[in-house]
């Protein structure tokens, strides 16, 4: 028996998804820089389900099945219309519809056996519709409808905001999601892996999952980090505000990483995106804020930006509302979670530590009359 | 970096809830068989919580609490209403609606700041309710409302299937709730606390909880000994069938457990009840058939019965519909679930182990036009 809090130093099993090496991620054998620069998002999804690059036919009819099954059942939207859109938070309802999405799937089992790539494929898509509903809803607007001549990203700014969709922009948020596509086993992803190796369905694993990204020391960061963000609001003010939450012991979100100590191979590219796109926003404060806060932590506490921190201002400044990131996230990061409970399923181990027990031992039970 | 697929052999924390050593069970210290014999469900809820048995006054106000929060929020009825309930699973259908109950949690959060004994009571009284609401509705019965002067077990009961509740019954119950309470890390317990290692909330890791606990090699297996049993149907056919499973390297559900090689010491308890309980109601065959299976196995396999394998006879027998088994499993494990995840915040790490990368690498990117 070993010890291992936080299972650091364990190696759960081996991998043929996603590759973290010192500062360097690849997902199966291509490097993220590669990826970011030259794919799109669903030629990613495409490469961490099947293992390898489509090419032009398999991508053409890989997204048409995407867009085909990307609106929502009928049966959902009245449980999206009765809730209180506008009190309820995202990640929950979130969590909630796409267990309702998994009750209604007409391959809804017990089991592992329905991991079917149709069911993965609705779950990529559907989980773009019901973000966007679910915006849309609570803002009043009306449901808009996918469009089969937009890639994913596109989609989802237009089901989102509406036309025009700017390529600007929609590159950026498509390159955003293939930063957040994998990352081998983050707490999400490992949360779904142990879900499923009980042989339980790809829909209880991501509604497992996404129910483990809404902590906030995973992907509920990049919402606390705007809302830092928004609490400093001014330039002048970053400084003071990050002393003042050091003096006071509090953690700086959006910093650090339990696997990068060197710095996270992600955050250039997201920091890139946030001076560009808050400069077209005419919201280069944001960005500014955000250089001052990443250097004065590397400087003080030696802890480098990473994926969370420049997605913040990335994301406000495309208009998207701050309760939207960490949905947004769990979209991007269903690719990674359902190839790797495709990869569990197909060599299955339960997944079961055990605990050192510490507590009192051998205690005379004495009946209640006596207590 | 040590390798543990499955993580056997890894310790993940200290724990005060639950000693399995051996072929002994205990809760914080008292054996299993006394709190079986001599305890209730509420009075083990309360242990598992609190790590002390309450007083005779603590545990009337406990069941007083548990009591006034069991009716279901009025919102929570229309989404139940909407669902084809006698198509979607009981199992799907509590996990949505677990979820949603956390998304209409006035308490709810993003984070684990909302951990508080008040949801924890709100959570363990509505699952009851839950399950029995889905039941009377898909059964076309008017929906009951829980009465003051009853425990837990015999709510349960009552508003599954009305007045008289038969206390031989109800004491068999209340015993099996004890048995299935807490049983350390196993897999969706597990799963619990990685969820909430992250910070996240209580009901999302009770819904984690819910969809790793559907799956076949845990929560599942009682459905599918009683789906076996039926396709068996008579005492003489119970060899044979068996027989041919093995023969077919089948799994025979219900044998054998992880950490328990020499035998379950929860298996005794629930064997008896299924005697008792299949005689009275004139059943007696499905116990029979149990007994000889679970002897043709040790015999052929060296694989005792564990908790699972009687439950099913004993379920049937008191009139419980299959599906109905996992969920009751879920119920009774709530309890364990929420203990467990107040142990992990009081003293929080990240759970987040390594996997070993296997794949091709340093791929050279080709340009989607090439490929």
């Amino acid at each position: 028996m070993i010890k291992a809090r936080g299972l650091e130093g364990v190696v759960l099993t081996d991998t043929k998804i996603t590759s973290i090496s010192g500062t360097k991620l690849s997902y199966v054998g291509y490097d993220l820089d590669d990826l970011v620069n030259y794919a799109t998002f669903e030629e990613v999804v495409f490469l961490l389900w099947y293992k390898r690059l489509p090419n032009q036919a398999e991508l053409t009819e890989f997204k048409e099945n995407l867009f085909e099954v990307m609106e929502l059942p009928e049966e959902i939207y009245p449980h999206i219309e009765h809730m209180d859109l506008n009190k309820i938070h995202p990640m929950s309802a979130l969590r909630s519809v796409i267990s309702l999405l998994g009750a209604y799937d007409p391959e809804d089992s017990l089991t592992h056996k329905d991991a079917t790539m149709e069911k993965a494929l609705r779950l990529q898509a559907r989980i773009l519709t019901v973000i966007t509903t679910l915006s849309r809803l609570r803002n009043g607007k009306e449901i808009l409808h996918p469009k089969k001549e937009y890639g994913y990203a596109e989609n989802f700014l237009y089901l989102l905001k509406g036309d025009p969709v700017d390529p600007i922009e929609a590159r950026a948020f498509d390159q955003a999601l293939i930063l957040h596509a994998d990352h081998e086993l983050n707490a999400s992803t490992f949360t779904a892996r142990v879900c499923v190796a009980t042989l339980s369905d790809l829909y209880s694993g991501i509604t497992a999952a996404i129910s483990a990204l809404k902590g906030e020391l995973h992907g509920g960061a990049n919402e606390q980090v705007i809302k830092m963000l928004m609490e400093i609001g001014e330039v002048d003010r970053a400084i003071p505000y990050i002393q003042e939450k050091i003096n006071n012991k509090e953690k700086i979100m959006g910093m650090g990483h339990r696997v990068y100590k060197k710095g996270d191979p992600r955050a250039k590219y997201l920091k890139k995106m946030s001076k560009e796109l808050t400069r077209k926003a005419g919201q280069e404060k944001w960005y500014q804020i955000s250089e001052i806060i990443e250097e004065y932590i590397k400087k003080e506490k030696g802890l480098p930006a990473n994926v969370d921190f420049y997605s913040a201002s990335t994301y406000h400044s495309m208009g998207i509302e701050h309760d939207l990131f960490t949905p947004i996230f769990a979209m991007s990061r269903t690719s990674g979670w359902i190839a790797h409970m495709l990869e569990q399923y197909d060599d299955n181990r339960l997944i079961r530590p055990r605990a050192n027990y510490v507590g009192p031992k051998k205690l005379e039970f004495i009946p209640i009359s006596k207590r």
